[in-house]
């Protein structure tokens, strides 16, 4: 064990504070790296001030993580002191159940070990994550960073590209297609930047018409406004797919319209109840909602080695660790275009 | 044209009264059935009394029709004079659009024509059902009634049968899948049967426990009752597939926790708003929730030949066109077991 610095919320006080942690020892199968960069999620926030239930303290958040190995167990072959590689919202899973062995680890069946606030079923205690100066993970959980990818925008890219990638190419999304990414926050902008370079003609889905340009300079061919009547009714029956990044509940039926027949939206972003779904839109069409957690660790590395190929980057503002709750509050009123990364250097100098 | 005695409801009065219609005379590719048995469906109420939005006066209900064929056009030349034929709940369809060229005309981009109560795009004016001595329809609509099919319980398989029937098919349920048929009621027995004799392990969900050993004597390998919280629990991410036909607005959330990851439940009776879908629960697991419409003509004949192969036919109670209001009243109260079918004989004698 080790003690090291990090950043987290200790208490209800709602105040991320400097604390020190524990990190496990370098097992057999360990890689530890030392963390440059760390992108911030929503659900940072969510856990630090325990609103999706009570959060086991302290807490350290981050699950989107860009560092270098300074050192690997003995068992690790696939990875050497000095490679740059990356960890995102997994550091485990039980490995055994059909998810685990179908590469869909999110699903495990006895539930995935996740980066930070998750019991450890092996090694017991809780995980911390990635506001921290370094963190050592199973190298099965730890992804290659392709040289040809800036390291410091990648960092989203270990939830929110896969968040997006994986339900984009689980429903099988291809050229051509007429793809919707409903939404344009952290999880929509990769959205459009992925359909769009897998070859989609993406219609950026909003109820802000103030996002239109930007939209447009991400990737989308089209803005369709959501509280456009008439706009909305020309694009009745007209997806091939929906990706319905909305962080919260709301009314689908507007969407459901616009999807063709055996089409599929899916949701990524609300994680509590729809607020409203007309079974007579699914049934009309036979149309289909979804729903995507995140994605398996060989398909993130896949979407990792695509955005090196293809040129995609997350927008990105880098701060330093110091500024980390004036960026929180900026998160919750959706005021980042669109993720904020923590350039971890700073928290050294704590 | 010729005028026929029909049975219908003519106003607000909620009565169904005997009258005189006109049916279409046969043209070159039509077939002319007189109706030997009409189903009961609850669709034929909704519609008489316009529960579904104003309906167009007279209606002449009933769409699960079995007849016998009296005479065919000049260019028909798969059915003839004497044939025992069937005629679902649409008879006719654009014809051209992607669904009619794929066999699913149900789903027509430019809307079926139903049996009943439908505009007639080709010859005008509204259709007339089944609760009638004839029928006047396409050939490409009329069904062929297998020989060995007991020609008096079959007219439920024309709209409770293949409404069951395709979303089995569709969503592949084969042998050994553990199938879960919510609700028992018309369309409930008809998915029993025929999950059951697709081979699959079926479960009637119901919240209904007097409805056990029905549901077993219809087929069912199990029964679990929705609101046996620990019976629900144990079954818990169980489900290969879920098809939900309770016929109204109602909370899915305890049926979505059955399904197994990447698995579906088709919404097949609620044709208005879910009260309660929760979002988490499509996404943890990637569950999926869809609806489905009826049938098309070529998987409605393929159900009637597995039907007949395999002897499976509708649980039915006879009775004459003169006990149809009580019938209607039994089948608001779901008191039925599980289908009335008209003996159209009887409307003869008026």
């Amino acid at each position: 064990m080790n003690t090291i610095n990090a950043y987290g919320n200790l208490s209800a006080t709602e105040e991320l504070i400097p604390l020190k942690i524990s990190r496990r020892d370098v097992l057999p199968t360990d890689v530890k790296i030392d963390i440059l960069y760390c992108g911030v999620c929503h659900s940072d926030i969510h856990t630090a001030r325990s609103e999706w239930g009570a959060s086991q303290y302290p807490v350290v958040p981050g699950h989107e993580i860009i560092g270098s190995v300074v050192a690997t167990g003995r068992a690790v072959t696939r990875f050497g002191v000095g490679d740059i590689v990356g960890v995102g919202c997994m550091v485990d899973s039980c490995r055994h159940c059909t998810a685990c062995e179908e590469g869909v680890e999110q699903y495990c069946e006895h539930g995935a070990t996740f980066t930070y606030g998750s019991k450890d079923n092996f090694l017991g205690g809780y995980t911390y994550g990635g506001y921290s100066e370094n963190i050592v993970v199973d190298g099965r959980f730890v992804l290659r960073i392709p040289e040809n990818l800036d390291i410091s925008r990648a960092a989203p890219l270990l939830c929110a590209g896969i968040t997006t990638w994986s339900p984009l190419k689980h429903w099988k999304v291809k050229k051509g297609d007429k793809v919707g990414v409903i939404g344009l926050g952290g999880l929509g902008h990769m959205g459009i930047k992925l359909a769009h370079a897998l070859g989609a003609y993406v219609v950026m889905i909003t109820s802000s018409p103030g996002k239109a340009n930007d939209a447009k300079m991400l990737g989308a061919d089209e803005v369709l406004i959501s509280g456009d009547t008439a706009a909305m009714k020309s694009h009745a029956h007209s997806f091939d797919f929906l990706l319905n990044t909305i962080p919260v509940g709301h009314d689908v039926d507007p969407f459901l319209k616009l999807l063709k027949r055996d089409k599929t939206m899916v949701i990524v972003g609300a994680n509590e109840p729809l607020t409203h779904v007309n079974a007579a839109l699914l049934v009309k069409r036979r149309k289909n909602i979804a729903g995507s957690l995140i994605g398996g660790i060989a398909e993130t590395q896949e979407m990792l080695d695509f955005c090196a190929t293809h040129g995609v980057l997350p927008e990105v503002e880098m701060i330093p660790i110091q500024k980390i709750n004036e960026a929180w509050e900026r998160v919750v009123r959706s005021d980042i275009k669109y993720r904020f990364v923590i350039d971890m250097k700073s928290l050294k100098s704590e």
